[in-house]
């Protein structure tokens, strides 16, 4: 007997039927003797709604009264899941997220969880009740709901399963699993029995959008086994576990690729203590996250400096660099985003050496340039030109012997 | 200044446009020096949709569940509202019933008010600050949403009202006020500018379905200041109020009917004492409402009971009575659902003699036959062959003087 928490996204319950079918599934696992507990979504589309409407009514809207509209969503599917379960034969209940209560911050709109009081769900769940919980939402300290922020729904699972200490998180979506590589662009990828949360989040980071990245960092920290499947098929799915619970590691778990990337040169600024710091200050105040930096080595007593940062961000980006250009002093600036960034991640190559040779080879073999190098512990990444990236991706995914057989 | 409760029914709110509407007829209203809080129903259509997804997963749904699905209207409306204020300039804030609370008894689905704590509301409303209050639910016992029932809204806003002390409260909804019948059929009738809670019962109960009863009936007893007007014109509405506001005493207020009536005669009853118990009983107990009886005087030791009822239950009543027979030895029955009601509603007529006989005479002179009566202190009903409402409402429209000049 194991004791397990369903998450349900929306797609998943986008219509009565669907919300039979899960109810279904649920109604299986507690016949197979398991504790159950269920976090659903609001159904597809709904949500969309509900924001569009605060949006028209003002642009500013109050985040609080957000929160009011937005959370209706998942209360009415939680309500319609415990009917379904109860027409199901199985004893269930909705819980919203003040009923629990799941505890958030107060930043509405996109708050934190800080507790989760389980003890009630415990019990029931002991005596064969199945909670349905609301998922995306809490009671802040204002004692108003408070929302979790787009995606929150994988959030609320994660930190549920680690309340009710559960054996499993069992995420429903319209994906089959964590593959390789992405199957559109290498139809040889193969959907991975296991993975590490490390390369989750690092592939989650990099444009594999899976699992919402804050439920994956909580679910490594409350050591919560995570399994990603469709609700659609009967197909396992993959788990995310800890690395331990991995016995043969392979070097390379997957390929990931982002094309939301762009870069900017800074030409000729003064080599002295102090300046990566009034470059990027201005960019971190203004919620500009950068990610690859490479400083050149300086001759003149100048330095070239190029990072990347998202592409939605360069606009603002060119604005605040060209702001501080009397500040930092240098000679000019240029920017491309026409670029794509390849990484190779596996928690392996912690204890195998070359993997970046290996990657670097791969790619002049097929005459593709490296404008940019960055590496972690698990990954190595390399921004090049945005054409390249489908040539890129395969010829790694060969490379690292990834290809299905 | 005046404190108000303003409650807004679901063709107020159907859409944003709406909303922004009487957002506006609020913010007049502060602007006015006056004290507001606002009551708001679902948006048009949103319940009938609610409750239709919780019948079709299970006809025996849950009332819980139901009530955690169903209360989602009234909370989206709220925040929405609230958001509408904020743009206009009007300070406000959303309240859901369990924030409150408002307390509710444990029948989900069909619960009362028991009890409001108005105290933070008010202090607010005292700084300028308009609570939008969700309608049509409230907090039950167990922790839960509970739902008052269709068209509860009004209810809540008479009970708020009654909490906050307020000097009014004020209906919008799709009809500008109460009338001395039915403008479909009297081209000649008027909107009355006062009428008493008693008159208003009265003619909510014979058909003219202008405010719930049960909201009547708490403002009666509250002695909460009613006004009944429009959400899609300026005009003044009718005002619900105590007898002893109403200084120039109309005596009859106006003409209601009823088509959903109909007529069951039990032949040659055993005239005994206990028959009307043995024959009425099992009625009352299968929740039969009966309306007029009528029972006419014994010849050879048998008796003819003629009652009336609701139409929808006539079959379920024939039943019941056929179950019967051998306990009350009765001889036959016969029903008749082509009748209507028609009644003569007003106060004055408890000073005025002769206001059933003008009903009769002035009903003679049409031909049309009287088949029940039945008397009340405010009222005197008939029933009639339906083929006569019409002619026999437009008579009595003019025979008491009400028409319109």
């Amino acid at each position: 007997m194991a004791r397990i928490v369903m998450k349900f996204g929306g797609t998943s319950v986008a219509d009565l039927d669907r919300i039979r079918t899960q109810a279904r599934r649920v109604e299986s696992e507690v016949e197979a003797g398991h504790e159950v507990a269920v976090v659903v979504s609001a159904m597809a589309g709904v949500t969309d709604e509900l924001v569009g409407w605060c949006q028209q009514l003002s642009a500013l809207h109050d985040a609080r009264e957000y929160d009011t509209v937005v959370a209706t969503g998942e209360q009415v599917t939680a309500g319609l899941f415990a009917i379904a379960l109860q027409a199901a034969g199985v004893e269930a209940r909705s819980w919203q997220g003040w009923q629990i209560p799941i505890v958030t911050d107060g930043a509405h709109g996109a708050a934190r969880i800080r507790s989760i009081e389980g003890k009630e769900l415990l019990r029931r769940m002991a005596i064969g009740q199945v909670p349905v919980v609301t998922g995306f939402q809490g009671l802040a300290p204002d004692g108003r709901v408070a929302t979790l922020g787009r995606g929150g729904s994988d959030t609320s699972a994660v930190a549920l399963a680690a309340a009710l200490r559960a054996d499993r998180c069992d995420i429903y979506t319209d994906v089959d699993g964590v593959y390789t590589t992405d199957p559109r662009i290498v139809v040889k990828a193969r959907k991975l029995a296991r993975i590490t949360y490390e390369e989750m989040l690092e592939l989650a980071s990099v444009g594999a959008k899976v699992l919402q990245t804050r439920s994956v960092e909580l679910a490594m920290k409350a050591r919560v086994r995570l399994q990603v499947l469709s609700s659609f098929t009967d197909a396992p799915g993959t788990l995310v576990v800890d690395e331990e619970e991995i016995v043969e590691q392979p070097v390379v778990a997957g390929i990931a690729y982002s094309r939301d990337e762009a870069k900017i040169t800074v030409r000729r600024v003064p080599d002295r203590p102090g300046i990566a710091a009034a470059l990027f200050g201005p960019l971190a105040a203004a919620n500009v996250n950068v990610d690859m930096i490479v400083q050149n080595v300086a001759a003149d007593g100048t330095t070239d400096l190029t990072f990347t940062l998202s592409k939605s961000d360069l606009p603002r980006a060119r604005q605040l660099l060209a702001d501080a250009r009397e500040a930092i002093g240098y000679a000019g600036i240029t920017a491309d985003s026409d670029v794509a960034k390849i990484s190779v991640v596996g928690v392996g190559m912690r204890s195998h050496a070359g993997v970046a040779s290996t990657m670097f080879r791969t790619l002049a073999e097929k005459a593709i340039n490296i404008q940019v190098i960055s590496t972690s512990e698990i990954k190595v990444s390399v921004l090049i030109g945005a054409e390249y990236t489908e040539l890129a991706v395969r010829a790694l995914h060969t490379a690292y012997g990834l290809d299905a057989a």
